[in-house]
């Protein structure tokens, strides 16, 4: 077992910065950058390079001391590492704002999260097409979720539909959940959920405006 | 100066965890709960007792040893940290549909912040009426800026506009940004900046997916 397999041994934090060293690796493969250092990649994602060894550590064997990380190499072993060489079949609960605004969202498509089912209860929404995805009735996500072999589910219904909406779609099978609902959810188990909470983003901007750090 | 002051010495990992915990005493403050023990708190703030403790510590003496916190008074103690006793006037730079989802989002207003103008490059989108505020063209965002005294600005346009949105904001005299476009942006050293990715989020389940953690 490697020591990322450990629960909680290979912090969320520690994702976050993976995530955050694959896109900059996608946006220097994209220019053509074959080598980067390790101080170069950590100004561009933020961090140091002792922080990058360490991270990547958990992993393997990444570049050589002193030639610095080959960029495509290093991009794809860390999207194999974020589950990111492969698609993700995605379905949307709750066809407002948010649920629009999410189902359009570009860059789901480029990660490889395919967005193939919406679900709403209101039946003014139920029927109406979206880019070519009919949205259903929440009392059908069993049998989509089956069918299409979905995996993940984005929820984005209001507050107070949230954990009924979540217990539905764990019942269905659902494999990964990521709540937008602001309310905390829970999840059996074998379920992976995730709560994000935008406000929480402002909060951190208020917060140093308030004490004053830049 | 307190140590909170210090760049860098409270981590941005902290301030999720305040927001999380006044977000926990906020819904027990409405279910007129008066007093919870810390091990209680850390339960439903997803964290443990000694990890409050420290995070608090920063900033004063809470509660009392062995007899819990008082609800009320620590959810205003936070607030006030937080810079959430406050309101915070705060535009919008892109009036698509992510741009309208933020803008309908209840829970911002809930917390303080005040959308008061909406910004578009688009001239079949400026003069449209958001539920009262009307779209205006971005090289407007001056004017409304400083008129109607706005700190903050949430960058909802597409990737390839966002760095140059982001410089015409801070030339305005904005105090922090909240970017959701997908590519990192950067501003000047006064004003606070913190990028958005929402697939950051998507790839932390898929991560954990993969590695069978749940």
């Amino acid at each position: 077992m490697s020591p990322a397999l450990v629960r909680g041994k290979f912090s969320e934090s520690s994702v976050r910065r993976l995530s955050s060293y694959h896109r900059v690796l996608d946006d220097l493969a994209r220019q053509d950058t074959e080598v980067i250092s390790s101080n170069q990649l950590a100004v561009l994602a933020g961090t140091n390079p002792a922080q990058i060894r360490k991270d990547l550590s958990y992993f393997g064997t990444f570049g050589k001391r002193g030639s610095g990380y080959p960029v495509r190499d290093l991009r794809e072993s860390i999207r194999a590492i974020l589950g990111l060489n492969r698609s993700w079949r995605t379905v949307l609960a709750g066809a407002g704002n948010l649920g629009h605004a999410l189902f359009s969202y570009k860059e789901f498509a480029r990660y490889g999260f395919e967005i193939v089912g919406v679900f709403d209860v209101d039946p003014e929404k139920v029927g109406k097409i979206w880019d070519g995805v009919t949205i259903s009735p929440l009392s059908s996500c069993a049998e989509v979720i089956t069918e299409k072999q979905v995996e993940l589910a984005l929820v984005v219904t209001p507050a107070a539909a949230a954990q009924a909406v979540v217990d539905e779609l764990c019942r269905a099978g659902i494999r990964g959940i990521l709540n937008f609902a602001p309310r905390k959810v829970e999840a059996p188990p074998e379920v992976v959920l995730r709560n994000v909470n935008i406000t929480v983003e402002l909060e951190g901007l208020t917060f140093a405006l308030q004490r004053g750090i830049c």
